[in-house]
């Protein structure tokens, strides 16, 4: 890597909503390409951005490190030294083609909080996180920023590729960390009060429902399978219908059943790859290759909503002479926010004018969220932001400036919250 | 290319079926690898086969020759020197991982009937032809030898890529010919009396109607398109159904609404590839690309499902919010086998105990044949072979001594027909 440049001397703390929106700006500026957004765990953008809100942290008084695993936080103490932390904060990395509010709004959310909060007085210390890796975009697994810190960190992942075919444990020596020191990024649970986390909403629920901002309930976990839906590669001429067990009629009858099924459930369900062999014009498919992916509100939910779609695509394949093969490639357990936290965050948002006396809106996240890993080690709450047509992972992601000046103020009253329950 | 073997010396011609069978096992030796039988054009196995079948044509009785193209020759003079020839004919390439049947048996069937019909006194010249590309397995373009020979060939192939990126041109010379000169294979109309050609039908249809033989009507042309389905791509978590416009899902209702109309009109359509895009376990796919490639027994049926096909996939992607984008690939008119050549094939199969008195049944053929490309230069007819099952393009392509034994005597009979109606 090349010396790092030295960092611009930080802005004055903004601690509005139009100083937080020009941090977020400023973040976008390091990108792996300048044609969009996309800034990879453990690349020199990472490491930039990590300086970059480095600098703010230490702008809004706070003492700051880079953990084990490429984290970086930053601390204030509480009314005496030492004390557990609560931990605000969300993530710095992105997608390939990323907008730029998914994980960034909420770290600088959580500074612009810290500097408002700079002179409370609070029962426990005050910590905001920039975690490395929640999209999984370079090594394909997700959240390793934020497993690193919960303690949860595999140590298998090491050998993960990128698409350059360079290990994980090389990008870490390259970013001048070293791999077999990532459980040093641990925290352990009585160090931690609890942990907010505000994010965009990447979903359309609360811009539906008028609403800048929303308490989260439960984090789905996910669960993915890979289906292989096995027919006959036969000549597309010679075979008239009856003599026809073509896989990729029986993987459309499956896709359409999955989305009716889900839908109805009110689950969400998304085949996003499919892949046909031979793959030829004039050859019937003999096999076709899904992904398949299913959350709910509540693990129950999700696997009963597996076994009822599990049925209907065996029905499918049956009734086609086709054969179905599943594996299932990833579980995660819903994370629940602790209610605690979930109160904390109901107050922040009442105490702001979003949607005057009406009760705060309370929404499940169908997407993952660092706050998923963070569970493990303490509890976790967090605060959904209204963005644009619920458009997330794309350059048109956007929030309205409103919406984050009601962030700033129900994440700061969510904070206070917990400080008077605490004291 | 190294030195051709000298070929074994030809066994007594057979004239039985059992002959014929131990020739086509004969011929599947000349393949790519050992592991399974494959043939394409301008190979070495190409030439091996020329110079073995070049043999078998000497034995009975024809004089040889190779064109221009690659297509391997045989005549014998009718009753008087130079009269135009009725040519009887297959191919002798094969598809990667071919059976033993697919064209090669058309070929030697034809050398057995010019040997049975050795000593008779024909109104025309009695030639044999192995065509040298039918499949267009290595340059992606079907019946190059044929259209060659039929005066079609279009000089813009010359630049086709092989897998290997050597072009059709290069492989010309490497087997010792000059693209430059392909069009010395073209023959004249006023040459040809007409063109027959026995060919396993491909399909199921004689044998669920318990035939050996079948006379065809028409060789279905296929019109193919690119079809592409525009979404959006979205986040799986993040995305409500409302929001969705996912191309897959449109997609699906595509392939499925295919096979319903096409399957309900009396024709054969299939979406042999997809890809979507971006192709990843937790994105909405945003486009979607298939192929489609459809065939009728005319042109006008086919043009017709075709209509009524496109109507139903623009109402699909309409009800979805999605685009269509429609490009066609291929056309191929359908080629109409003469009526006094069918009625010579109809002839021929009478002549056979096949099902006693019933008349002999009549297919089109959704699979192309080099009697399409034929069909350009002079009038064709074609006899189709029950194979097992409808399997082709496989090695368990299989077809029963009984049903060669009976194409054999229709297709000597079909020969005297032509004979006596032409005299």
């Amino acid at each position: 890597m090349t010396p790092p440049p030295t960092p611009p001397l930080p802005p004055a703390p903004p601690t509005d909503a139009a100083g937080v929106l020009a941090r977020c700006a400023e973040l976008d500026h390091l990108s792996a390409t300048p044609d969009h957004l996309e800034r990879l765990y453990l690349t020199e953008e990472h490491a930039a951005a990590n300086r970059l809100t480095a600098g703010w942290m230490q702008a809004a008084g706070l003492t700051t490190w880079q953990d084990a695993a490429g984290n970086q936080w930053g601390r204030r103490e509480g009314r005496s030294p030492g004390l557990p932390a609560l931990v605000l904060g969300s993530h710095l990395d992105t997608v390939p083609d990323a907008g730029s509010y998914d994980g960034m709004l909420g770290v600088v959310l959580a500074i612009s909080v810290a500097q408002r909060l700079r002179d409370a007085d609070l029962p426990f210390a005050l910590e905001v996180v920039g975690f490395s890796d929640e999209e999984g975009a370079r090594f394909g697994k997700a959240l390793l920023g934020s497993s690193a810190a919960a303690g949860t960190w595999d140590p298998a992942w090491a050998d993960l590729p990128d698409a350059a075919g360079d290990t994980l444990a090389r990008a870490f020596t390259d970013f001048g960390l070293d791999v077999a020191r990532v459980t040093d990024a641990a925290r352990r649970p009585e160090d931690l009060v609890g942990y907010l986390e505000a994010h965009i909403e990447q979903g359309p629920r609360l811009e539906a429902a008028d609403r800048s901002l929303g308490f989260v309930t439960t984090i789905a976990g996910a669960r993915r399978f890979a289906l292989t839906v096995h027919g006959e590669a036969r000549h597309a001429g010679g075979t008239p219908y009856p003599r026809r067990r073509d896989a990729l009629a029986g993987a459309s009858e499956v896709v359409l059943a999955v989305e009716r099924l889900a839908r109805a459930g009110g689950c969400l369900a998304t085949v996003g790859r499919i892949e046909v062999h031979p793959g030829a014009v004039n050859v019937i498919p003999g096999r076709a290759d899904l992904t398949l992916d299913l959350r709910a509100e509540t693990d129950a939910d999700r696997d009963a909503m597996w076994d009822t779609v599990h049925a209907e695509l065996a029905a499918i394949c049956d009734r086609r002479g086709l054969g179905l093969e599943v594996v299932e490639t990833h579980r995660a357990a819903a994370a629940h926010c602790a209610p605690w936290l979930q109160q904390a965050v109901i107050a922040g948002i009442g105490a702001t004018d979003d949607r005057g006396a009406e009760e705060p809106m309370g929404l499940w996240s169908p997407a993952g969220h660092d706050a998923m890993a963070v569970a493990a080690v303490t509890d976790v709450g967090m605060l959904f932001i209204r963005c644009a047509d619920g458009i997330s992972h794309s350059p048109e992601e956007d929030v309205r400036e409103v919406d984050v000046a009601r962030a700033l103020d129900a994440f700061e009253s969510a904070v206070r919250h917990v400080a008077a329950v605490q004291a």
